[in-house]
């Protein structure tokens, strides 16, 4: 006989293809899965498959959402000409747990990455410029991440934005609040000094 | 709003029930499948359900099994009078993976373990009596795990086996092959010493 059931293997090819789960993970997790009860199993299906259905993207800011114009875009006391670009609706979810932020956003789906083949054309740049006109927006604040494709996509949206005579803006590099200067890599600390402010 | 869409906290929540998956990996993979073309989605929650509704215990040794009695009790050669008593499903993968066996399995589906309330008569014990009879075995191999419960398990399957002048083995201890004896905790080494055979 095979060593192994069809249905785990089928179970562990598809876990095996979510990030951070490789193959021998997968087929634990298969494993699990097989001796679970029914109803726990329909319900965790259920949970990926009826939640995938509901979530779709924003028309306007590229956002999940569950309802078009989302939540965000559909208050009109976010819009106060101010937009927060990011790579991904998770940095949306990171900057509102902040509870400090009270403009829009605008999310890439995505960043210039020459190496995997991801082009401007291939993130919401263009989504971006329209409605720097439409919705009147004075200043664009780049959250792309500190790391290479971030700074590059930033780098590209500021030489396109700033002709158009709006405020561009990155957010700050420096050591992490609670971080140990000893521990802090050169280029993080190089920013932290460069960027440093009057007190 | 609320920081999380519903769907979203929702995949969380039961994706943070599977073993070794913390909530913040669930909310990765959360943000992950919600990016996903539906029809990828839709294949894998259909693996996961369909999967576990096409597996079901082997009514004889207690394997998974889609169909019962599972290939290995339905094989008439692998009925030679011994069989190896193993905690779970995944024991039997691994041990059939080797190639080396021949008999047949017991899948106990458990272990004993007072520290989680589970007793003797929570795992396939009672099956495995009324196996030894029936099938007029001649040697059970103890396989559960060399851990605290598996050795646990493996004492008391004994003591009620040697009554009934069935033979009972025990799988060795040992330094595993490509091993360190440099590295090898002290425990294992003095298994590996008193289990030492004439070459």
């Amino acid at each position: 006989m095979a060593e192994q059931l069809e249905p785990i293997s089928r179970m562990q090819q598809q876990l095996a293809k979510l990030p951070g789960i490789g193959s021998k993970t997968a087929l634990r997790l298969a494993y699990h899965i097989a001796s679970q009860p029914e109803n726990q199993v329909r319900e965790l299906a259920a949970a990926l498959w009826q939640g995938r259905k509901a979530i779709s993207y924003c028309s306007i800011c590229g956002n999940f959402t569950v309802s078009d114009p989302c939540p965000i875009c559909s208050n009109p006391e976010r819009h106060n000409g101010i937009l927060c670009v990011v790579k991904d609706p998770r940095d949306v979810a990171a900057m509102e747990r902040m509870h400090e932020y009270h403009g829009g956003y605008h999310v890439l789906n995505g960043i210039i990455s020459p190496m995997d083949g991801i082009g401007p054309d291939d993130i919401r740049i263009r989504e971006l410029l329209d409605r720097i006109e439409k919705e009147q927006i004075k200043e664009v604040i780049l959250a792309t991440n500190p790391d290479i494709e971030g700074e590059a996509t930033a780098n590209y949206i500021a030489h396109l934005l700033k002709p158009m005579g709006v405020l561009v803006t990155r957010i700050a590099h420096g050591l992490p609040v609670g971080g140990d200067l000893e521990y802090t890599d050169e280029v993080t600390l190089a920013r932290a000094i460069s960027g440093r402010r009057e007190m």
